[in-house]
C-alpha cells in the first residue's frame, strides 16, 4: 500500500487552469505533499551495512541494493541494517519499500533535522534520536540525526553519514559476543544504540568543562575581544546541546512508559539506565549553561576592573604632574622683576631654583605616597 | 437562528432614559454586544474563491456573491471557500449566513487578532491560526490570522488580504491530483492548509538565524547606536513569531486529543507530524530569543570595550608628553642665572639643550617600551 | 441567620481581665473577627442604582435605601443592583441583610482590594474582579474592584467609586434591548459585564504600547534620567496591570469549569470568548513587561554608547593638542644659545618659526585624519 | 507509648568498642536519634498560658506546670495552651507527654526553623506556621515559628517567644465573646489564630512598599554605595519573606483539601478565605521582589549617568583650556625675532598682545556655545 | 543467575572481521556493554565493616572478604555491610555476587557518579544518594556517591571512600542502642543514614551563609579582582550543591510515594521528616544562589562607584590646576612691551604678580568650595 501511494505522488491530473510558481525554500516546503523527500546537495551516498546475528552465529554483510536486506528480515535472526548517508532519494525511497514504511516515517528520517521523538507506526516504532560525536580537531561537536526504525525481528537504522558514529563498540560486542546482545532481540539492540548515543554526550560535555574552565581563568586575568567571542560562541554550542538533549530524554521516557508490545519487560529496565543517563546530560548541560552565563557577567565585570585600572594609571600621572607643571608655568611668566620688588623676587633669590625643584619634588613624593598608601599601585602588574 | 440573533441587533426598543457616549475604541469596544463585527478602515474587499474537488475532477470559481457558494455545499466532493480580505461587513455576514455560524464564531473570524485555538461549534470546528509569510523586501514578515470553519464536507477559510498566502502548492496539488489530498476528506484540506502554515515559519526563521549570525559579528567587531536598535528590534520581533507559534501548537495538540468525530483517525496521524514541526518551530524561536538576549550582554560588553581602547589611547598620549612638557617647563623657567650659580645652571651648560632633548627621548621611548610590553598598542589596529 | 451573625458582633461578653492594646493597621486588621467591614477614610458615598428588565420592558431607578430594592428581587425579571462606592459601612451592612449575604462575602466585597476570585456560597456566586479604565488625563488607568454577587434573577455590584465605569456600553443594550441580553438571565448579564471589564483592558495596553514605541525612541537616540524613571515606573505599572490579569483568567476559567447551576451552558460558550480575550490580554501584558526589560538594558548600553562618544571628543583633543603644546613648551626653554651652539640653535634660524608651526600644523592635520579614517567625528552629531 | 519512647532514648546499651567523636553542629545534629530536642542558648523560659471558653464562659490562667493543663484537656470546652518561649528541654517533654505527641512533632516543634507545613498524626494535626511582627524600631520584621497541635477539643500552641504575637485581638475576641469565636470549636480557634498571622504579614509588607519607594527616588536622585547596600538588603528580606509565605500558602492549601476530621467544612469555608490572604501576601512579595531587581538595574545605570555627566564636565575643561594654553604656549617661544623677520613677528606688533587674548576669548566663547547647544550645562545642576 | 551473566561477558567469541579502536574515554564508554564497572585510578581500596544487631545485642566486624557476608545475611538480626572505597572491581564483583546485584545495580553503584535516585529491582531497592561532608580545611565541601541496597533483614552501603562520612552518630547510636534503632528493621537504619545525609547538608549550607555575609562586605567596600572570582566560585559551588539536593528530595518523596513492601508505614512517617528536611535544604541552597547573583551586580554597581570616584579625583585635578596653568602661561608669552603699551603691560604692573597669584587662588578657591559643596570630597577617604 505505501508504494501505492508513492507512486501516486508521480501521477498528475491537471485540471485547474492557475498559474503560481513555487519559491525555492531550503527547509521543507510549505504545503508540499506529506512524504516530500527532500535531499540536501552535498549528502554523501547511502552505505548499507546488514549485520544478522543469533546467539550462535553473526554475519555482517555491506549491501549494494536495498532490496537485498530482504531475504534477511524474514529469518528469526536479529536484523541490523544500518543505512549511512542520506545522499540518494532513490535508495531511500526503495528502503522504505522493503521495510513498508509509512511515508510520513520516511519524511521524518530523510528531511533532517527532525526533534528526536517516539512514535508508533502500526506494527513499527520509529525513534528519532541525535548524535554527537567529538569534532575531528577536538575542538567542539558533530550533530546527526539518527533515526532508528523498530520492527519485531529487526532494527533499521539511519545515520547521516558515514564517517563519526558513536555504534563501533557496540558492532564489537556483537563480533565477539560480549554481553547479552547475542541472547537479545531487536530491542534490545535498539536499546544498546540508543545507550551508546547518550553516553556519547559525555566526552563532548567534557570538552566543554574545560573549556569553562580555561574561560574562567582567562576571563578574570586577561579578558579580551576574543574571550568575548568565545563566551558567546559557548553559550550558542550548549544551546544547541540542549536543544538535542532535552526531547531525547522526553522520547526515551515515552520508550519506557507507553506499553508498546515491541519492547519487552526487560529491555524497559536497561531503558531506564538510560534514561537516568540522559537526565544527567541535561543536568550538566543547565549547568553549564548557567556557568556560561555567569561567565559572561564576570566578563563585564572583569572588563570594569581594567577600565578601572587604566583610569588610575591615567591619574596617577596627571595629578602629579599637573601641579607641577603649574609651578613651573608660575617662574615662566615674564613679569618684570625691575619694575617692582614684589614681581617674582624669587627669581632673583640665590636659592630660588633649588628650593623650586624641592617643592616640587616634596609635592610629587606625597602624591606617589597618598596613591601608594591606597594601594593603586598593587594592580599594575596585572594591567595590560 | 443564526440570522434571526444578527437582525435582532438592528432592531433598538428604547425604553431607558439614560444618556452614555461611547468612546471610538480600536479594539473590540469594551461592553459591545458579542457577535459585534468590527471592520477596520483600510482591510481589503474580500475576495472569494471556491475550489470543490473529489478524487475525478477538480473545480475553481471566484464568487461574486457568498450565496453562490450554497450549492456547491451540498454535494459530496469537498468545498474549500476561501475568503480573502476583511473589508466588507454585509459580505462576512452573509457568509456567516450561508455556513450557518455562531456569532460569536464570526466575531473571532473577523475582528482580527485573535489568539490561536481550536473550539468546536455543534456541527462545526473553527481553527483559528496565525500566518507568517516573510516580507516583500525580505526584511522580516507578515503576520496574518487566517480561521478554518471546518465542516463535514466543506472548508471555509477567511484570510485577511488576499496577497501572501502560502497555500499556494496546496492548491496545486488539487490542480495537479499529487499526493492524497483529492482521495480525501476536508479534514485531510485542514491538515493540508495548517502544515503549510506551520512551514511557512521556517523560511521566516532561517531569515533571523542569518540576522542573528550578521548581528553577532557586528556588534563584536563594531557595535554602534545602529547595532543596539538592530538587537532591541530582533528581540521585538521573536516576541511577535513566539506569541503567534505558542498557542498553535496548543491548537494543534487540541485538534490531535480532542476526539472531535470531524477529524478522521488518518487524519490525526498527519496532524501528529504537524505537530512536531510547530514544536521545532518553537524550539527555533526559543533558541534565537536566548542568543538575542546574550547579544545584548555581548553589546554591552563591547561598548566596554571599546571604551577601555579610547581610555588607553588618551592615557598612553597623556602619560608620554605630560612628563615631557613639565621637563620643558621646568626650563621655561625664568630664575635668574646671573643672581646665582645654583640658578638653573643647565641653561648655561654647552651640552645643556642636547642632555635635555635626549632625557625626553628616553623618557618617551621607556613609556612607549612600557605599554608596548602590556600590549596595550594591539588593539588599535581595530579601534573606530 | 446573615442578620444574627452580624449582630453578635456587637453584643460583647467581656469575661477575661486581659488588657491589649490593638495597633492602628491599614490593612484588614490581624485578627480581626471575620466579616469585620473596614471603611477607608474618603470612600466616596454609595449610589445604588437598580435596573430592573424583562424582554418587553426595562426599568431604571436611583435607591435611596437598600431595603427599596427588595421587591424587584422577588418577580422574574432580572434586577441588577449597581452600588457605586463603599463610603457607608450601615448601607453596605443592611445590602448584605437584603441580599442575605454570607459575612465573609460582605468582607471580600467592602475590604478593597481583594485577589480577583471566583466562590460559591449556598445558592449565590461570588465574583471578584479588578476593572481598569484610563485615567481622566490618558496617561496610566484607575483600578477599581467590582464585585458581582449572581442569584438566580437578580445580580448585585459593587464598585469602589461612582465615577469611571466599563459598563456604559452593556446598560445602553439593555436599554435599547440591543443584542441577546434582554432576553437573557441574570447570568448572561455578569457575562456581559465580565466581558466589558476585560476589553476595558484594551485601550488600557494600547496607551502602554505607545509609550514603549516612544521610550524605544527615546532611549536611543536621547537616554536622560528622565527616561530611566520613565522606565522604571512603566515596569511597575505593568506588573500592577498583570496582578490584575491573572488572577482574573483563572477566575473565568473556574466559572466555566465548575458546574455551578447558576451559569447556563449557553452562556459558558460566551465565556469561553471571554476567557480567550483574558489570554490574550495577558500575553500583551507579559509581552510589554519582556520589551520594557529589554529597554532596560538598552538604556544601559546606551549610556555606555554616549559616554564613549563624550569619551572620544576629550580624546580627540587631548591627543592633538598636548604633543603641539610640548613642542611650543621646547621652545619656550632658555638654554642660552650664548654659551654653545648645540644650545637651541633653531631658534637662531632665520625659518625657525616657520617651520616650528609647520610642524605643528602637520602633526595635528595627522592625528585629525587618523582620527577621521576611524569614524571618531560621525557620531558627534548626534552628541548630547 | 510515646512517654515509654522518650526513656528509651535515655537508656544506654554501649556494646560496640568504637570511638567516633561528635562535630559540635547548630543545627540539628547529622544522624541524631529522630525527637532529639536541640535548645538554642538563649532561648527565653517558656510560659505557658491556658484560655478555656465555652460558648458560656471564658477563663484564662497561667499555668506554672504543663501537667496542671491536663484537667482543662477532659472537658467539652475549648482548651487553648499557648507556651511562649523554648527554652526549658524539660518543659517542652512534659508537655509533649501531656498531649501525647510523636516524638517527630516535638522535634519539629522545638527545633527551629522548620518550613511551614500540615501533617497528620493519628488523632492530631500539626500546623507549622511562620509570624511576622513588625520589627520594635520599625525597620524590618521579626519572624518566629509557631506550631498549632489541633486535637479535638483543644489547641497546643508554641511560640518561640513571649514578646511580639499577633494573636491579641484574638484573645480579645475571646473575652469580649465578639464574634463567632465563643461558639466554635477548636478548629475555628486555629483558623482565627492562623488568619491573624496571615494578616500580620500586610503591615509588614506595607512597610517594605514604602521603602521600595523611598529607594526609587533616592536611586535616580542621589545613587550612593549606602543606596547599594540597602537594595542589596532589600532583596535579602524579602527572600526570607516569600521562604516563610510560599510554604504557608501551600500547608493552609492542604488544610482546605485533604479532609481531616478535625477541620468542620464551615471551618473549610473560613480558610478559603484564609488562603485568598495568603495567595495576595505572595503576589505582593514577588511584586516587590521583581520591583527590587528593577532597582538594582536603576541604579547601575544611575551611576553610568553621574559618571557620564564626571565626564562631561572634565571634558569641558579640557576642551576650553587646552587649546588656548597651547597659544599661550606659542607666544611663549623664544624665537630669535632679531634673527629673521619670519620669526614670530606678533610679539613686535602694536595690537599683537590684545589680538591674541581676543583670539583666544573667541575659541573660548565659540566652545562655550558648542557645548551649550548640545545641553551639557543643563544637568551640572544635580551633578554630585 | 546474576553471576551467569557475569561471566558471559568474559567470553567472546570472535565471528566478525571488523577492526575499530576504541577511543579511551573518562566517563562510561559509549557502547559500553551495561554492567561493566569502571575502576578509576586511585580510587581507594574498599574496606568492609559490618554491623550486625538486634535489640539485644549489636556486633561490629571489619570483613576481609565479600564472602564473609554471607553467614550474617541468613540469620532475623538487621545486617548492614557498609563498602567504604572503590578501588577493587573484584572485590566489588564478589559483594554484587553475595548480594545477588542486578548488573546495573551494580554499575550505578561503582560507576560513580550518577544521579540520585531511587529504584526497585525485585526483591532489593536501589538508593543513590549525594552526602556532602565539610572539606578539611573548612573552606568547602566534600561531595561523595552513597548507594544503598535494602534487602528484607539488610543494608548494603556503598562509599566512594572510607574518610569523611556523616554516618557516626548512627552508628553510636547503635552501639549505644539510643533511640528506636535497634528495636526496628533495616528500613529504619536506611532512613536514619539518609537522614544523617540530608542533616550533613546544613553545616556546608551554614558555611556558604557566612561565606555570603564576608562576600556582601567586601563587594560594597572594597571589590577586587579577588571578589570577583570568589562570587563565581561560590555560584559554581552552589551549583553543585543544588544538583545534589534536587534529585536526591525526589528520591525520597519516591521512598514515600510508591509502595514499595520493603519500607514499613511506620518509617514512611520518618521519611516525610526527612523530606521536610531536603526541601528545606533547597529552599535554602535557592536562597543563596539568589543572593549571590545580587551579589554579582553589586559588585559591577560597585566597581562603577569606584570607576566614579577616581574619575572624579582626576577632574578635580583637572578642573583646578588646567585654568591656572593657562594663566601662567599667558603671562609667559613674549609680547613685546617696548613695542607697544597694549603688549602685556601688566607684566610691569607693581603689583601685577601679586594680583596674578591672588587671582589663581581666587580661581582655585573657589573651584575647592564647588566641589566641596557637591560632596565629591566625601567619598575619598574610600577611595582605594
Amino acid at each position: 500500500m505505501t508504494t501505492k501511494r508513492l507512486q501516486s505522488v508521480l501521477v498528475a491530473n491537471p485540471k485547474l487552469d492557475e498559474d503560481e510558481s513555487m519559491v525555492d525554500y531550503f527547509y521543507d516546503q510549505p504545503g508540499s505533499t506529506p512524504g516530500t523527500l527532500s535531499i540536501e546537495d552535498g549528502a554523501p551516498e547511502p552505505v548499507i551495512i546488514l549485520i544478522d546475528y543469533c546467539e550462535a552465529n553473526a554475519l555482517r554483510v555491506q549491501l549494494d541494493d536495498p532490496e537485498a536486506a530482504i531475504p534477511y528480515l524474514d529469518s528469526d535472526s536479529v536484523s541490523w541494517v544500518d543505512v549511512q548517508g542520506l545522499g540518494s532519494e532513490d535508495v531511500l525511497q526503495r528502503m522504505g519499500q522493503v521495510f513498508d514504511l509509512h511515508p510520513l516515517v520516511l519524511e521524518d528520517v530523510v528531511n533532517v533535522p527532525q526533534r528526536p521523538k517516539v512514535e508508533e507506526f502500526g506494527h513499527q516504532l520509529l525513534i528519532i534520536a541525535r548524535m554527537v560525536t567529538p569534532d575531528d580537531d577536538g575542538k567542539g561537536f558533530i550533530g546527526e540525526q539518527v533515526s532508528f526504525i523498530l520492527g519485531q525481528h529487526y532494527l533499521l537504522t539511519v545515520q547521516e553519514e558515514p564517517a563519526h558514529d558513536a555504534f563501533g563498540p557496540v558492532r564489537e560486542r556483537i563480533r565477539t559476543n560480549k554481553g547479552l546482545i547475542r541472547r537479545q532481540n531487536a530491542d534490545y539492540l535498539a536499546y544498546a544504540l540508543l545507550d551508546a548515543i547518550i553516553d556519547g554526550f559525555f566526552p563532548v560535555l567534557e570538552y566543554y568543562g574545560e573549556r569553562i574552565e580555561e574561560l574562567e581563568d582567562e576571563v578574570v586575568a586577561n579578558p579580551s575581544r576574543k574571550t568575548l567571542e568565545k563566551i558567546h560562541e559557548l553559550k550558542r554550542e550548549l544551546l544547541t546541546l540542549r536543544r538535542a538533549i532535552w526531547p531525547q530524554r522526553d522520547a526515551i521516557n515515552m520508550l519506557i512508559r507507553d506499553g508498546s508490545p515491541l519492547i519487552s519487560d526487560e529491555v524497559r529496565i536497561y531503558l531506564r539506565d538510560c534514561y537516568d543517563h540522559a537526565v544527567q546530560v541535561m543536568d550538566m548541560v543547565e549547568t553549564y549553561r548557567e556557568l556560561a552565563s555567569s561567565l559572561m557577567d564576570v566578563y563585564l565585570s572583569s572588563v570594569s576592573n581594567k577600565m578601572n585600572e587604566v583610569m588610575k594609571l591615567l591619574t596617577i600621572i596627571s595629578t602629579i604632574f599637573i601641579p607641577l607643571t603649574f609651578i613651573a608655568g608660575i617662574y615662566g611668566m615674564n613679569f618684570n622683576t625691575d619694575k617692582s620688588p614684589l614681581n617674582m623676587p624669587e627669581l632673583n633669590w640665590f636659592w630660588g631654583y633649588p628650593i623650586c625643584i624641592l617643592a616640587m619634588v616634596l609635592i610629587a613624593g606625597g602624591l606617589v605616597i597618598f596613591f601608594w598608601r591606597r594601594g593603586w599601585f598593587e594592580n599594575f602588574s596585572t594591567l595590560n
